[in-house]
């Protein structure tokens, strides 16, 4: 590795970036928790310190809220360094500084927010999701002012603080400082590798279209002595529908619903499989028994190269102990439709309430209530800037990256949607890091090897073509 | 009518029987509620001393509860008069005093415990279900021992207090109460008629076996962007078993599932088609906008002659506001089978299970538990004291009763099942009394000729042969 930029930056400042690591780690920036408000916004001021000690000139903490309420999320923090020049490509970086909560408590075997250092694993809630991979991007700005003084790209910090939440005000924010933000590329450092011997990169994310579905058969729940067997029955018409959403292949039913997927290319299609897979391993994380799924199709093409329709939630009728006998007059369930590129959700919303008026029987009512739509994400894996970012990964790595999918729908849709700029992921978590359980760890040699890629990345992104 | 014996007795009670009835509607007997249980116990004595004066010789209030919390119950009242000797029959009657709820209060056109008379209406509730046909009674033996100077049979009372809220202890009193309670015959007294001008008494009422499936899929509920796609959703294994559980044509899939059921006579089948259908009222009624269920029988059939799957309530996942983009790992539904004659309970749960086990992926787990059954119940047209009741009918309406068949599952088969002894139905409440539902009320016609019926039926039951 010794022709690596950062090499000699990393063995002396190892040390350091663990102490600063570990510190940040000990704020529990919970946004999901109001009780903790008061500790992502002292997360958020440390961040914007390491970014002003890795030589940011502008540092600030961005409040988010809504029109009625500014300032009720939780801070962002934003930083850039502009010295490149007006012909050097812009870069920005995301990544979020807040954390998912702790529960269950009991099933941690040290204190979530007191790390500690087990073999190679940092142990903390927020060390793999996602401190640690932010301080990676921090060290690697750092590393390369350090020994070059100076960075030959524009570079830009966009560390948010309420990922675990849902990213509520994401997307206003991006709109608001939307010139500020601007950039040619920007890289997500927030997603998984598929193991340290199997480097590997996002190339997508799954969009989602979700709709709560309400149905009602009759004025009110009827006595099943008295008509049981001659009125429909709420709960009956509900679960026809969700079993009818897919057919006997495990395919959504939904006409037209795979027209727009776009088939894997076979690189990606041998990239995909040539990440190694173990059933028994998966099914045992997954904590179930046996798989299902779309038939023909491969777990990981299902997981990120294949659209669903899960169901979130199915009610009806009487739930308390014991029985009554009536005969339920309304159901309602919840459907959230992952979305792969070019899918649309502008075109997969309407197909599904078409099909829903197709197939909900005459006479009985039922209304379908948008809950939120995102669009699918790709990179494609032929991308000049995918280049540059597998190029410096093999050489950290010494193995060229597979192509994963990501399978689920972050923020990074808005990134790109509203900065209009290509996005692509250097993550170095690793599957089994736990992010979102107890235990959450981070490989360190993963974290050491992420910040030498991530300024590979910063010195090679200098050749990056605007505009290609 | 001038030959019922009753008439002149009837013609001159008439003001004080609606008294009495109206005193007795003002008493709240509402058994679901524990705030009434004083109420309930004040109706027990209104009761005991109706049947003191009419003549009873042995009134008792009985008092009911489990053997851990004897008394905890609602008090049932027990009379006798047992004055026709040894070798006259003994009639047991059955009926309840007891009501339902008022909720919602708002949609009563008066006050329901302050009795009011429109047309030939008396609105309250309790009016008809069940202390109007109780009285019916009451005054029948009243009215015999009145205009004969005795009875010529021997008749005993067993009015329950908890018939609303499923007759908790109603099985138990029986099998305590065996000996004093035993009868030749029993006569229900809290059933309808198809309408004033269509007499028609039950011959039968359905059974019951209830079940609480829950079904899980995974260790807890898994985040559909890492997992969907590839493993099992407990929301959909509950819908595919809620929807297999009838096919196409509306039956109930379980293999043998039909086998006892006992089709109808010829006599059964005319007389079911003889009752005056309307649809569009029907739907009206039920508040329903479409019917189902199994093809090719008519609705009074489907609702008394066959059994039916009802599914009472189906949960599964997330049901608050918004989405969640989960998998749900566990499911749960609640089915009642509805059954008929000679259906048996102790059949059809191990077919359930039975049933479930085959259609359960291998891999999800499941559990049945039983929440009760109860045994269907039917008294042949042609039983000997079906014929005296028919005819009593017959002479007081002008017009034979038409034989129809109750949808639900009462406390009756208990009475036959413990006592064993016949049950026939003289019930004269009409379809659209409202009871259960706000503005319950009882036609005053039928009430009257329901005593002329109740007194030619104490008459004629005295010819009835013993182990006929």
């Amino acid at each position: 590795m010794t022709d690596l930029a950062l090499n000699a930056y990393l063995q002396r400042s190892k040390e350091r970036i663990l102490a600063t690591l570990t510190d940040w780690l000990r704020i529990p920036s919970i946004s999901a928790d109001p009780n903790h408000a008061g500790d992502v916004a002292a997360s958020a001021e440390f961040c914007a310190r390491l970014l002003r000690e890795a030589g940011m000139t502008t540092v600030e903490i961005l409040a988010t809220g809504t029109a009625q309420a500014p300032g009720s999320g939780r801070p962002a923090v934003y930083a850039e360094w502009l010295g490149a020049g007006p012909d050097a490509p812009t870069v920005l970086i995301y990544g979020h500084h807040d954390v998912q909560p702790v529960d269950p408590l009991a099933e941690w075997t040290s204190p979530p927010f007191e790390p500690v250092v087990v073999g190679d694993e940092l142990l903390a809630r927020g060390s793999a999701d996602d401190k640690g991979q932010v301080l990676m991007q921090i060290e690697a700005a750092r590393g390369v002012r350090a020994e070059r003084g100076r960075l030959p790209i524009n570079l830009k910090f966009l560390i948010e603080g309420e990922e675990e939440v849902g990213s509520p005000h994401l997307e206003d924010l991006l709109w608001r400082e939307k010139e500020r933000l601007a950039a040619d590329i920007v890289v997500v450092s927030d997603t998984t590798m598929e193991a340290p011997d199997v480097p590997s990169t996002t190339v997508s994310m799954r969009g989602l279209v979700s709709f709560d579905v309400t149905l009602r058969t009759a004025r009110s729940d009827l006595h099943s002595g008295i008509w049981g067997g001659t009125v429909p029955n709420a709960a009956l018409v509900a679960a026809r529908l969700v079993d009818r959403l897919h057919d006997a292949d495990g395919r959504v039913t939904l006409p037209g619903f795979y027209d727009d997927v776009r088939e894997l290319t076979p690189q990606e299609a041998a990239s995909l499989a040539a990440i190694p897979f173990d059933e028994a391993e998966f099914r045992r994380q997954a904590g179930v028994a046996y798989l299902e799924g779309e038939a023909s199709r491969s777990p990981f093409e299902r997981v990120g190269a294949r659209p669903t329709a899960e169901v979130v939630g199915l009610h009806s009728g009487y739930g308390g102990p014991g029985i009554k006998t009536i005969v339920p007059a309304t159901a309602s369930f919840k459907v959230a439709f992952r979305l792969v590129p070019d899918q649309r959700p502008e075109r997969v919303g309407p197909a599904f309430r078409e099909w829903l008026a197709s197939h909900v029987p005459d006479g009985a009512q039922f209304e379908a209530t948008p809950e939120g739509s995102v669009s699918p994400l790709l990179t494609p894996v032929d991308h000049p800037a995918m280049r540059i970012l597998c190029s410096a990964i093999e050489r950290v790595w010494g193995a060229a990256p597979l192509f994963s999918r990501g399978g689920g729908s972050g923020p990074e849709e808005a990134l790109a949607r509203v900065l209009g700029a290509p996005l692509i992921f250097l993550g170095v978590a690793l599957p089994d890091d736990n992010f979102h359980a107890p235990n959450e760890h981070l490989d360190l040699r993963q974290l050491w090897r992420g910040v030498l890629a991530a300024g590979e990345l910063v010195l090679d992104l200098a050749s990056y073509k605007v505009g290609a």
